[in-house]
């Protein structure tokens, strides 16, 4: 299959690590890492979550920006849209739209409340990168199989340069998760190990200063 | 693994076909249709391609608007992005920018030229719809894995009711067209067969006389 | 001047009322309602949000959806990017950043928090719109000359038949007022007064019983 | 009245010129330029444009990058949408829709045809400015109260910094260019002259050597 893929030019190019980075940290929240509740319980999601830590940990050594995300939803029927997932239950004032525990945004980190599956639908993100004249996204978060993957198509859209760490993002089950990426891979961004991002992100902090 | 999704609420609810549709064809020209490129050889996209023919003499029959996208390229380099896949070779003027002959679209039907795969991004397709009072998109064209998907997470967002006719999407694998529909349909549209939701398109015409 | 513009063209045609209103208003929260902040001074601006009293009475009568908006900040220094107003005091949690009592939503009515000058940037207000089957957009709030105008060119860009009624707009100054509403009127929205848009309002509500 | 707005806050900070500066030219097609259209006849407007190749001189000469906009419409009648002045006239393949000989576009610069008053509407015009890492936009053009107030805003919404050469935009009269202009500085973007603005182009310039 993948040769398919390669012989139609699919994957050719790489993406190479911009100048300012931020990472996006999307949906990271109880609903999805907290096992109480029906769409917490996968465990690569969980260990993605852990993972991502480590990310933080490190952009914030290096100074740069991170911004989160959560879903969230009022009780007006319609503020849910067309999902057809059971989903309005994550209100938006409720522990399940709280970022979790473990990647607590500091105080002047944006989070911003998105009812759709990309961070940039309907936000001001594009706009706060402009602002932070960034130029080179990192996504971690969940689901690699809807937000994660709208979030990824939409950064590339806009002019970003795209990394993805693959033991970053999460998903209900690994056979999406793994699908996704592969198109992801093909296309749009580049996928990489956290310990090759975290590389890449320590020889430019060399260079530049 | 589809057991995992719908325990957590995934797939739970129908999308319901709207009062007022339109089918937006997407990148079905001859880049994609055509064997002479090296993207234009698969026979799932060919098939997709012949049966969006019957897809679109019924939207003609019922007056639905139909709106074409296609993908095309200046020679400036920076105006491909950050595109991973060989793609700058569609010039804009080319052949193979040029929607299928089969497919061809009607004098005053929009042709919008995109860069980027959703058929949203950049484009004025929402206002054009918005404008004609759509309520319901039918998306059909390529690549179910890229443009396709991109397209949906899109039409959905912005609130529409989206179908997609899943033999009249096509792509490069039928496993990534799989997995990119198993997504899609947990989600954001209902995914039908052609049969199916030509009988959806009648029952409504039929309503509204 | 006026004849200059009509020799070029401008103004020269009319919007027709739609099928399927919503009215928008517009940042009518107490920092520009209420005497006690710097941007609460102007008289027109308090004329307009008591007409605009009225007119969501006939709006609830006829069951027209309201959708509110209001800009609030967080104490983050880059969340008002590059205004050059001074609007940084309007935190998002405090009285600043409320409705105006007098024109308090209810319960299930949105009220969407921005950042920026139109109600559309960066908010999931076309997905409401959409959602709601909306082909004509009412706007109302403050001010003429800021927020509306600019709320005004994304409504017409997004396709919405546009309304506003000059009585329901407000502005620090009459001579901003009138002269953005002249702009408006000539190229993206039919401006009238609140008496003739509630008329329009009653005409089409009997059509469709 | 300027008294109203400044003790409203208006106009008190400026905006800092960045350091990848692009500069946009809006709309400055035979349409508006060639006196054989009634839309054309504007000495002001004329005087912006041939102000504008100095500025274009100048971009060109510091390698700063520059991206045009024309409007053009097909035959189809919804292509136009809500516009309420005489605008279907230009043919999106006429000499109307040409941008002016004088101002010619170089091989590989950008020209977006638009449908809509701001440059950032329905088109990439975000990405191109992402991809080429621009900070800082300058809007040369027209008409002041058209397209380049609504560009203008767009773009400080988008985050970037905004420079408008008073000089280098027109309208077809003087009341409504100030009008507007007025309106811009006290929120948006810094208002200057053509020769101001050179000297902060050189200045940075000779910096980043």
């Amino acid at each position: 299959m993948e040769q398919k893929y390669s012989e139609a030019g699919y994957g050719k190019y790489e993406v190479v690590f911009g100048d300012r980075p931020a990472v996006v940290v999307v949906d990271f929240q109880n609903a999805f890492t907290d096992p109480q509740y029906p769409t917490g319980q996968s465990e690569l999601l969980h260990a993605a979550a852990k993972r991502t830590e480590h990310l933080l940990a490190e952009a914030r050594a290096l100074n740069i920006p991170v911004i989160y995300t959560v879903v969230g939803y009022r009780e007006d029927p319609l503020d849910v849209g067309n999902w057809k997932t059971e989903i309005s239950w994550i209100g938006i004032d409720s522990h399940a739209a709280q970022v979790s525990a473990n990647l607590k945004p500091e105080p002047l980190d944006p989070v911003i409340i998105k009812k759709y599956p990309s961070a940039f639908f309907g936000t001001e993100l594009v706009s706060m990168l402009t602002l932070r004249k960034i130029d080179t996204v990192i996504l971690a978060g969940c689901t690699t199989s809807g937000c994660i993957r709208a979030s990824i198509v939409d950064s590339f859209s806009y002019g970003f340069k795209t990394f993805v760490p693959s033991d970053c993002v999460g998903d209900q089950s690994i056979e999406q998760h793994e699908a996704n990426l592969f198109d992801v891979k093909a296309r749009y961004a580049n996928v990489l190990t956290l310990n090759e991002l975290i590389s890449l992100m320590h020889q430019k902090s060399e260079t530049t200063v």
